[in-house]
């Protein structure tokens, strides 16, 4: 039974600090590695990791091809400019071969974990020596995977997996106590900028989460052109998540008074906490319209957008 | 070329009595048949019929099981209150049979097409001896199929088919130069009551035409349980057309803190003057979200709701 710490009960200072000494305490003068995704929870590990150990934690972006539009100069940029070294690993075609001909959300998450722990990740803490692995964890993760409701790719314990057996090596979860309000604020009192701690979440199936059906990279290229119109015409709204989904159903349009036949990109935008309840943030008919324009007259094969109404529950906050 | 008349220049008495007497002098002292759906242009078609030809015009309400909840009864109930007998055939076995195994849009109307007029109608027309068929078209149907967007079922010159030898009928079409809001001045002006001349369109695939791939019986009854959620909560918006979609890409929902794999509905709800071109209506997040709430609560399998924000064009009305 993990305990949590909530908003309410967290001093983010003193936070830092007793991880900062768990995770020296545990990794020794061993070395360490993590991932960062960029997203909200790897970064303030990434942050924690280093304070604690410096440059005996490496940190590596993974390229999975399921990234958004300029993330891994952009995620390399940030952390720079905080001192902090990230090596980009280009593993594009593993990824996208692991998801070929896979149509089933979980398996299309088991593909991405399997071939990020196992493959490339195997890989990478082999050759590197590292023996621990920093892992953003939070506990809205750990309660989903609990009730099957959606297995999450970076929690193992839970799943009866041991993954210094599996993986060779231990995973340490410094964030496993907090949700995403208290993830930020202990990211703000690490020293990330507010544009990285006030992020809006991505989760680690990233693109291939935001994709009905198979996942292959021309579908990739639409929703990250619709990702990126979405989150600019959004980023200002102040709401939790927000996302464009790419269906497989192909729906009728009309194109110079012409028949199209093509496809809908689904946008959901959350107002939430803590991820565990959420409702669909009320946006202005004016915004929604410009979405579906834009959306429609920039992203190829999209004929039709529709604006998630549903709450969470009966409803997840991804599609799949 | 079909001369449109548009509703400014319309004087719907006179249109009337102009109908009348060209079906009349067609006819003769002949026998013409008719197929009402309860919606608006098959209404006033009946209504033009009966005046013309009275007992003459046989008026059929086909069952064809892609009809909304109580349908046949509601219908045959407001026109025998005006003196119009209808009668009902059931042919539910017969579009069901072939509907299967359908998935593309365009053989779906096909389909629905070919067993109305050549299989059920073309029986009933043999054994009534009718030579005419009176037929609800109008201009916005003819201008689609010409332009190859959407095949309406009841335009067959535009397509280059002869009625009367493909199916043994000659077709009249008293609303052919009319647009939506004509033919409801014109329905008011027949004494259709209310309900009916400003009842929101519903096209001849019918319910068939509210589901994204193949229709079975099972999809039929779960968009029928939506539509009428749908229609009873937008009837007072005043909205142009209101629809529930079934779509048959899955998505995650939860239900009881557990995984649910289910399905979408997808609301649209239109504001046209005449189907040309169309906006979604702006309703309150207080009505979106209890139209989400109903139908995830009492349409077997749903777990998330959207609402569409594109316009037509690039949309079209209909998703299929």
């Amino acid at each position: 039974m993990i305990k949590e710490i909530t908003v309410r009960d967290l001093d983010p200072g003193k936070f830092i600090s007793e991880k900062v000494n768990e995770i020296q305490t545990l990794v020794g003068d061993g070395i360490a590695i993590n991932a960062l995704s960029g997203g909200v929870d790897s970064s303030v590990v990434t942050m924690i990791g280093h304070k604690a150990l410096g440059n005996r934690l490496k940190t590596l972006f993974i390229d999975n091809s399921l990234m958004r539009k300029g993330e891994p100069e952009r995620v390399a940029n940030t952390f720079g400019k905080l001192g902090v070294e990230i090596e980009i690993v280009d593993a594009r075609e593993e990824f996208l071969s692991a998801l070929k001909a896979i149509t089933d959300p979980e398996e299309k998450r088991e593909a991405v974990t399997q071939t990020f722990y196992k493959e490339v990740f195997g890989r990478i803490v082999r050759e590197s020596g590292a023996k621990f692995l920093l892992q953003g964890t939070i506990l809205t993760d750990v309660d989903e995977t609990v009730a099957g409701i959606k297995r999450q790719h970076n929690v193992f314990e839970q799943l009866g997996i041991d993954p210094q057996e599996a993986f060779g090596y231990q995973i340490i979860e410094p964030l496993i106590q907090l949700r995403k309000d208290g993830v930020r604020k202990v990211g703000e009192a690490a020293g990330l900028p507010k544009e990285v701690f006030d992020r809006i979440p991505f989760p680690g199936p990233a693109l291939a989460a935001r994709i009905v059906g198979e996942v292959t990279r021309e579908k990739l290229d639409v929703v990250r052109v619709a990702t990126d119109i979405v989150e600019q015409l959004l980023k200002e709204t102040g709401a939790f998540q927000y996302m464009a989904i790419l269906h497989e159903d192909r729906v009728t349009g009309m194109r110079d008074g012409q028949r199209d036949f093509g496809q809908q990109i689904e946008i959901r935008c959350w107002d939430s906490v803590d991820a565990r309840t959420a409702t669909p943030t009320r946006l202005s008919f004016d915004l929604l319209e410009k979405l579906a324009s834009e959306i429609t007259g920039n992203v190829p094969g999209i004929v039709s957008v529709t604006y998630n109404i549903a709450t969470k529950p009966p409803s997840t906050i991804e599609v799949v």
